[in-house]
């Protein structure tokens, strides 16, 4: 048992704020605008695992969209999972038939494929059916069944269509009769986590044990001896010690899972393992998994996380490197990463109801995650990097084009973040303009939010259950707020926190009034001295955002510019920019041309005008051009 | 004509000082050393073009020495012609029969290879026969050719023997009865310069025009249309436009020469381009060449050049690539480009005789140059990086060792860059303790420094000819001694600066004493803002070196201090560390870990400890352990 359950995404509606515009961008931008392009690189033509296939190098070249037939690439089979997943989402509150009806065509393909034994993957079905679970390592097998599984659950959840769930079913009890630890099956896993997390969901959704005790399997014999991925490269002939990227930390096998306790290797694997872990954690109350969660959370946090919540500096292992090494012009910091960072925090929130997790996903989801997405919701980021010499922009297209389609369903189903209820209580995580049913008992009780978070820290909560009723109302108070000030129908509420929330018990009656006031001071961090690439700087935060300043406000390159600490920096909200944001105003020095001649040193300090420069939220940066940018910023205090 | 003729290196004894160990060390160490790396590299091996050849992919391709083979490369002729330059400059002044029989037998296993009609060249007589002269444009023929007839014009310089010589010549020869502008020649071009300084050198050795001749040819062919290398690789079937390197300014033949403004592509294949032009510019009095020179030249000093004379930042085409941008801990700037600098600027500053060309010669030699060579002789860097986060050492082997035997022939060969005479008298370049002799007109005039520099401003000169005779002595002020104080006999002569000299002109007599006194504080030195990574830093200079921090003396990260700019800074002689240098103490501020905990960020500024920190001259740095070094540092107050 998890000691919260999350509200289901669908209870939640926001309204205006930030998140609602986001939400309607995926609906009516991303989903649509991602289908033409898998269209247009044959994603969906790949299906037909009937047709020839020209024969291919196995994979990793993927041509520019639009000038020739892409090649297929083995994990299109989950950027299919994960579009339909995040579609999902949107139709389980607007029903469109036209979106269901290509759903459905789409749906019917993968049943046309499967075959007689239920397996499914149209890479290796067209392509090298001789190869079939012969490199769980590298090939991406297991993982996109993950991502079919996520949304076969989704589509079914939304729309009651239970055809592809049937078949991912199938396809799942082929994978448990293949996997596992029993006589005659293979003790294998797969390279890229992702599936474990999925059959968690398929279990609690079907109400299949057998589908829990898989995932369970796959987390438990990852990283044992003797190891998995060593074995199957001898079978198939091949050295394991040739494999390209050395290490198994790469893929988070290099001991058990219970044992580890650095974040390592690829971010995106490492997010989606961790996330399963929790899940199984609180599921079976499995205090070693939890433990490990812990240690692993912990070092990531307090060594390897951007500001912003992304993660992952290197593009060598789109992971991690070293402690504390956390280039910021360099950041790959991949919009997955941070997506699944996400994922991971919310599990680990549910699991122990500290808030110090809900900071950290509030921080990754509002900054490192959701830059990834333009606010059209039609241009995408794969690498979050938290500093630019200007030229980078958001693209259409990428031959991994895994990010959009993960963002995406991220937004779509973010409702489920906002709240949860406990034997502790109701639990409020997520602030914003909207209304959120929670069933607490058996009483369906509504919260009504009035605010204009995240751009201020006041938040009015109608508190309605159908009748009065003892319960506990938990407020988050957030990391970034200095203080927070409660009152419930006009009378204070001591504000004591426990794990990081307000908690007030009492007998709610409708049309009770909760007042939460949340300081929202702009904050100057500091980042550890370890962190060399950040020494002398200052990020600047305000609520859930982390800013940055870009060309646009700075009159030339941001790294002319030199904050001074000792002044006040204003805040204020500027409706016509960027659809309405809330922005810094900042005093700062900046570095003149003036006097320099010809010459390229001298021995004279450059001249430094005054001026006040303009911050915005980090995620709404590279949306006025690709200027410079940086989140970083110079000081001359320190 | 050039204004100035430098004085033989030969005339000019180091002695104590920066220079004469540095001599020494690659008398003693360098040259032996390299001989021993070549061998076990198989490059001396190489010279066998009877010996089977190993079916080989043409080429780039070196295996770590000592495991096995190491795999020819196209260039590796050049290596030994540059070994056997440095090797003749040391016999020059230090006869050593077994070192001289080591090289007369190469020379002899060249000259047994040579081919009828004197063709040379060990890679493509063994390897690839039908490819001769067939790709000018990648693949180091000419180039090769270049070097070794500048080994062949020094050792024959240095001990009279003229079997390379000759051989080189006869070589020669060919080439020119090959390319030129006459019927049925090629008009063909090296894609990396070098021969046509080598065939200046040849022909003023031997006197023989017709190797000028081939030098103009080769630079006034470079870049015209119909484009050599367009139709070269044509003849051979190949796409001109499926070059690697792609455009023509990688090898500076993208237009003629006399046309170029800006110092692009590969910078060593530049600088010695350049100095090529500045050679023929003098030779001819060509003002259209000089003129290219000066306008190159500035491009280079007023966007291009690092601060410590190095150059060509990037790593992709080891060279130029946008104004201003002077990256510092990825610095490719290649020993190979600072020594090439040297080179431009001496034949600059010959003709003009303009210390300013004087200042960059020397700012190159001392910082960017010889940083590439360990003070022991034997340790080697290719880049020159300007930062280091840690884990930088100088190498004992590289697959493509072109920049140890470079820095040595430079060193070796250093006197000549002491002095020269010209129509305007003797004019004295740098400064260090030594003897000097020049002729003037008939005399033989000796001149000897008395001084500590490079580590102290003052200079006494006690001027001996052989009789009273008049003259002028032309003493360089350099650009970063702040004035200059000059006496002849104690008595203050007036130090007006024409073109950045005192000129004294007067009747020496045997026995005068002139003291010169520079000042040398410590220059602060910032860059133009354009320059986005120096921004909010200085760099040190004192004299002629450009000074740096390194981990070892700044207890941790030396991206934690931040330099108090308005507090003085001290300089003094450490006669025990690297063997007695100058270094700077200076007052800084460095960030403390007190009061981190296990945060990662927080919202208060770190404390900052006051300390004072050693610089060092940066050629010396990466002597102590590879921890981080910055030359631009942080400060304060901008």
């Amino acid at each position: 048992m998890t000691a919260m359950q999350a509200v289901p995404f669908t209870a939640v509606s926001f309204e205006d704020g930030f998140w609602a515009p986001r939400q309607a961008a995926v609906r009516d931008a991303t989903i649509p605008f991602l289908h033409r392009q898998y269209e247009q690189a044959g994603i969906f033509a790949a299906l037909d695992v009937h047709a020839p296939a020209d024969p291919l190098p196995i994979p990793y070249e993927v041509t520019p969209i639009g000038t020739k037939p892409a090649t297929p690439v083995m994990y299109w089979d989950s950027d299919i999972g994960k579009w339909i997943e995040a579609a999902a989402y949107t139709l389980a509150t607007q029903r469109d038939a036209r979106l269901e009806a290509t759903i459905d065509d789409i749906v019917a393909r993968i049943e046309a494929a499967q075959e007689p034994d239920s397996y499914f993957n149209s890479y290796f079905q067209r392509r090298a059916p001789e190869a079939k679970w012969s490199n769980l390592r590298d090939w991406h097998e297991l993982y996109c069944a993950g991502h079919l599984i996520e949304g076969a659950v989704a589509y079914a959840a939304a729309t009651g269509k239970r055809r592809l769930l049937d078949a991912m079913c199938r396809y799942a009890d082929l994978i448990a009769h293949t996997f596992g630890r029993g006589e005659g099956q293979r003790r294998g896993y797969c390279g890229h986590e992702e599936i474990e997390l999925a059959l968690v969901k398929l279990a609690r959704f079907t109400g299949e044990p057998r589908y829990m005790d898989l995932a369970h399997s796959f987390i438990d014999e990852r990283g044992r001896q003797p190891h998995y991925f060593d074995t199957e490269a001898r079978a198939r002939g091949s050295d394991p010690a040739a494999w390209y990227h050395r290490i198994y930390e790469y893929n988070q096998s290099h001991v058990p899972v219970r044992e580890q306790d650095k974040v390592v290797g690829h971010a995106v694997r490492a997010m989606y393992l961790y996330s399963a872990m929790a899940d199984l954690a609180a599921e079976d109350a499995d205090q070693g998994l939890r433990d490990a969660c812990v240690r692993l959370w912990r070092d990531l946090t307090q060594k390897r996380l951007y500001v912003t919540g992304g993660l992952g500096p290197s593009w060598t292992n789109e992971g991690f490197t070293r402690d504390y090494d956390l280039p910021n012009e360099t950041a790959y910091a991949e919009t997955c990463a941070a997506v699944g960072l996400v994922f991971w925090a919310h599990r680990m929130l549910l699991l122990t109801g500290e808030s110090s997790y809900a900071d950290v996903m509030e921080r990754a989801l509002y900054n490192g995650a959701v830059s990834g997405i333009s606010r059209e919701g039609d241009r995408f980021f794969y690498e979050n990097r938290l500093a630019s010499r200007g030229g980078t922009e958001r693209w259409t297209w990428h031959r991994c084009p895994c990010c959009p389609a993960n963002i995406a369903r991220l937004v779509a189903s973010l409702g489920q973040y906002v709240a949860s209820v406990g034997p502790d209580g109701l639990s409020l995580h997520l602030y914003g303009q909207g209304r959120l049913t929670a069933t607490v008992g058996t009483a369906e009780v509504v919260l009504r939010q009035t605010t204009r978070f995240p751009w201020d820290g006041d938040v009015e909560i109608a508190v309605d259950p159908p009748r009065p009723m003892h319960f506990a109302l938990r407020l988050r108070v957030p990391d970034w707020a200095g203080s927070a000030g409660i009152t419930v129908n006009g009378e204070v509420v001591p504000a004591a926190l426990e794990r990081g929330y307000v908690r007030i018990a009492r007998e709610w009656t409708p049309g009770d009034r909760v007042s939460l006031s949340l300081a929202m001071p702009v904050r100057r961090l500091s980042a550890r001295p370890e962190l060399a690439f950040d020494l002398g700087r200052v990020a600047l935060q305000r609520g859930p955002f982390i800013y940055c300043v870009e060309e646009a406000d700075a009159g030339g390159d941001v790294e002319r510019l030199a904050l001074d600490l000792s002044a006040p920096i204003g805040a204020r909200f500027e409706p016509d920019l960027l659809g309405g944001i809330g922005t810094l105003s900042v005093p700062a020095r900046t570095v003149s041309d003036r006097g320099w001649g010809e010459q390229l040193y001298r021995n004279t300090a450059p001249e430094l005008n005054p001026m006040t420069v303009r911050a915005i939220p980090y995620p709404l940066w590279a949306h006025r051009g690709a200027g410079s940018m940086a989140v970083w910023l110079r000081c001359t205090n320190h």
